[in-house]
């Protein structure tokens, strides 16, 4: 009985700022600081030893955020290489890094290496200097420090509360709002346009709620000051006859992707949810090219079916089952399959010939594309569940009309 | 980053199944063992000692239910008295009650009692012996024991199995699934019908969500072969003109109700969403005449305030503050105002003029139904928030328009 739970912001629509730093740097009363001033909306993600704690809050006028505590990155051992291997996954899907130092030991060779990797990943970061209470360095120290770093640098304390609200506002002028989540539609539309959305009530939604991705989608819509319809499949052609001028799109589940087809004039723009949410994600031309790539698969050639989450029972059966067994009939002969869950990605990705990842509902943009870029850098090609249902029902080229590049990736007969 | 709390069905639509019986009649673990076969949707919500313990699970062709777990009815000391006292405020919002007994202490007076209570309650119930691999009664015992329990009889055991699945079948067979939920809006409109719901995006709605009544509201009309249109207050007066038949109904968020008023012609029915909830929950006549009651307030006059949960902040605002401003401003007078909040309700009702009760959304409709009933017959009037900000905004007449008895409350001179 949770109201917060039940009425958050989906983590993957949040804002990411992970804390880095050695042990001891006071990363932990840092982040609790830094979300103190509103208890209420603070919550723990439990974690295992080497797994980072999430804490979420809102931090106006950015919105919803999720500080990220990683482990110390000086960790030894065979247990602090797995944290450090932790803590560089969380850095994929950081928009925002603080680093993080206590003031008696200073800024060493190591933060000055990683504010290096943060600048190669173009990540937004700040510099603070904890623990300041036990004393700050002279005015004169604190200029040449600030010339010497690449970064911006705060003063901090916990115990005293110096700095806290320095660092938030540090986090307000440096982060990158845009780079935290798309529009799922708004750009497609116009103030004013209609919008019709088709969502077959299927026994498996809750009662009385709707899924997330529709409501996404209609927030999506109404903050655009367009209009949302939603209609069950065999009322939307009476749905369309209803309006005096056509929708501007009309966006349906998959599963009823041939019905709604059927209903909706050629000249009205039709895709679905799961195009508009690979489109969010990632890059619809690249899901494309991963299509056209299993067309070509050989046999015995390997393909790693990738799950974002551990949890999801639906999910297994999908994966575990369904797409192989698509795969397997798009490509015509045997394949070698792998998977991979959760939030750990395989490092060593260059031996599969395509990855077939999840909508990706719990995992963030930046982790997504940082899926999508790697696996291109090594020749592999990628692409997803929803593009891959949508291909198999025969509904691909109409689902991605209103995307003229995705279009035409899936209408070029070379793969580059 | 739960998932299933993310979209859970809300604990108020769920049919509440109560286990009551002595202590060590083995509840708890016919409850582990009723909701087993789907662990996956159990969910328990941590209690105190002495509150009661929720485990959800689907159970079809019911839909979501939750089993409430109960203290021993012969708990002693002052403890067990609250105990007992919390088992009966539970027995207020059953839908259905499973009386548990040990097979080998067998059915006594306490047993038989408790179920005449049942029966003058018109609750649904049935009659348990547990822990039957001890040994199973002779036949003909069986037989004579059946014709003397006013209730279906059925035989447990948690140890091998015996009846788990005969249990939930007898939850089928007897329940009454009308009793849980009314319809929200689908008992105004026929399919087909073209559903107005206007929303403002205000800032506390967290991104990329909808607020839970909004998507009940979305879901009843889909549910109801209709189509629902969503807008905020600025786009309806364009959406209404691209309709090329008005809609049945506009609903809107009591904030925008004077624009959503004056943009939407007076031939088309009109209310608000917290009407429509305050009549799902409770009886919107009875509620329109606490209002009215408010009116003829005294100096001096007792009112109660009571909030059914007491995890919210913002109705905390509503309730300690503006509730009594404005209550203080119609009746043209001082009043004495007490509070209750969470599930705890207060016995003695009978010294307060009025009870103001907030939206009740934790609460369910036999719960709300049960305080509305021993208001009024002990003379006190009711009504809620959502009714008195009507009232205060000048909107009450018009919201009521679609309510005919509702709306001859509000007319007639004399309370009733």
């Amino acid at each position: 009985m949770n109201l917060n739970s039940m009425n958050e912001t989906p983590m993957s629509s949040r804002m990411a700022i992970g804390l880095f730093g050695k042990r001891n740097a006071g990363k932990s009363s840092l982040i609790n600081a830094l979300t103190d001033q509103s208890v209420a909306v603070i919550s723990d993600v439990a974690g295992t030893t080497t797994d980072p704690v999430y804490k979420t809050m809102e931090l106006l006028p950015i919105g919803p955020v999720v500080f990220i505590d990683t482990a110390g990155l000086d960790d030894t051992g065979e247990l602090g290489l797995l944290r450090i291997e932790k803590t560089y996954e969380v850095l994929r899907k950081c928009h925002f890094a603080i680093v993080v130092a206590d003031i008696e030991t200073g800024i060493t060779d190591f933060e000055e290496e990683f504010i290096d990797q943060l600048i190669k990943r173009k990540i937004p970061s700040v510099f603070v200097l904890n623990k300041a209470d036990k004393g700050c360095p002279a005015p004169e120290e604190i200029e040449a420090l600030k010339k010497s770093l690449k970064i911006p640098l705060s003063f901090t304390s916990v115990y005293n509360g110096t700095g806290i609200k320095a660092v938030k506002q540090m986090i307000i002028d440096h982060a990158n709002y845009e780079d935290v989540e798309p529009a799922l539609v708004g750009d497609l539309i116009d103030s004013g346009d209609m919008v019709v959305l088709v969502t077959p009530i299927d026994k498996s939604a809750p009662k009385g709620r709707l899924i997330l991705p529709q409501q996404q989608t209609i927030r999506d819509i109404l903050e655009k000051d367009a209009v949302a319809m939603i209609t069950k499949e065999h009322e939307l052609k009476h749905t369309l006859e209803s309006l005096n001028k056509p929708p501007a799109i009309v966006i349906t589940d998959s599963q009823a992707f041939l019905k709604v087809s059927a209903d909706t004039p050629a000249d009205i723009p039709l895709t679905s949810f799961s195009i508009l949410f690979a489109r969010q994600k990632t890059d619809l031309a690249e899901m494309v090219r991963g299509i056209k790539r299993i067309e070509q698969l050989a046999p015995g050639d390997k393909v790693l079916i990738v799950e974002g989450c551990t949890h999801h029972r639906q999910a297994d059966d999908i994966g575990k089952v369904k797409i192989p067994r698509w795969i397997r009939q798009i490509a015509g002969c045997d394949i070698d399959f792998h998977w991979a869950s959760g939030a750990h990605y395989p490092k060593d990705i260059g031996e599969y010939a395509v990855i077939v990842h999840c909508g990706g509902c719990m995992l963030n943009r930046r982790e997504m594309q940082y899926r999508v870029h790697t696996a291109r850098q090594k020749g592999v090609y990628i692409t997803n569940y929803g593009m891959l249902i949508a291909y198999v029902q025969g509904i691909l080229s109409r689902a991605l009309e209103p995307f003229p590049a995705a279009k035409l990736a899936l209408e070029e007969n070379q793969l580059n």
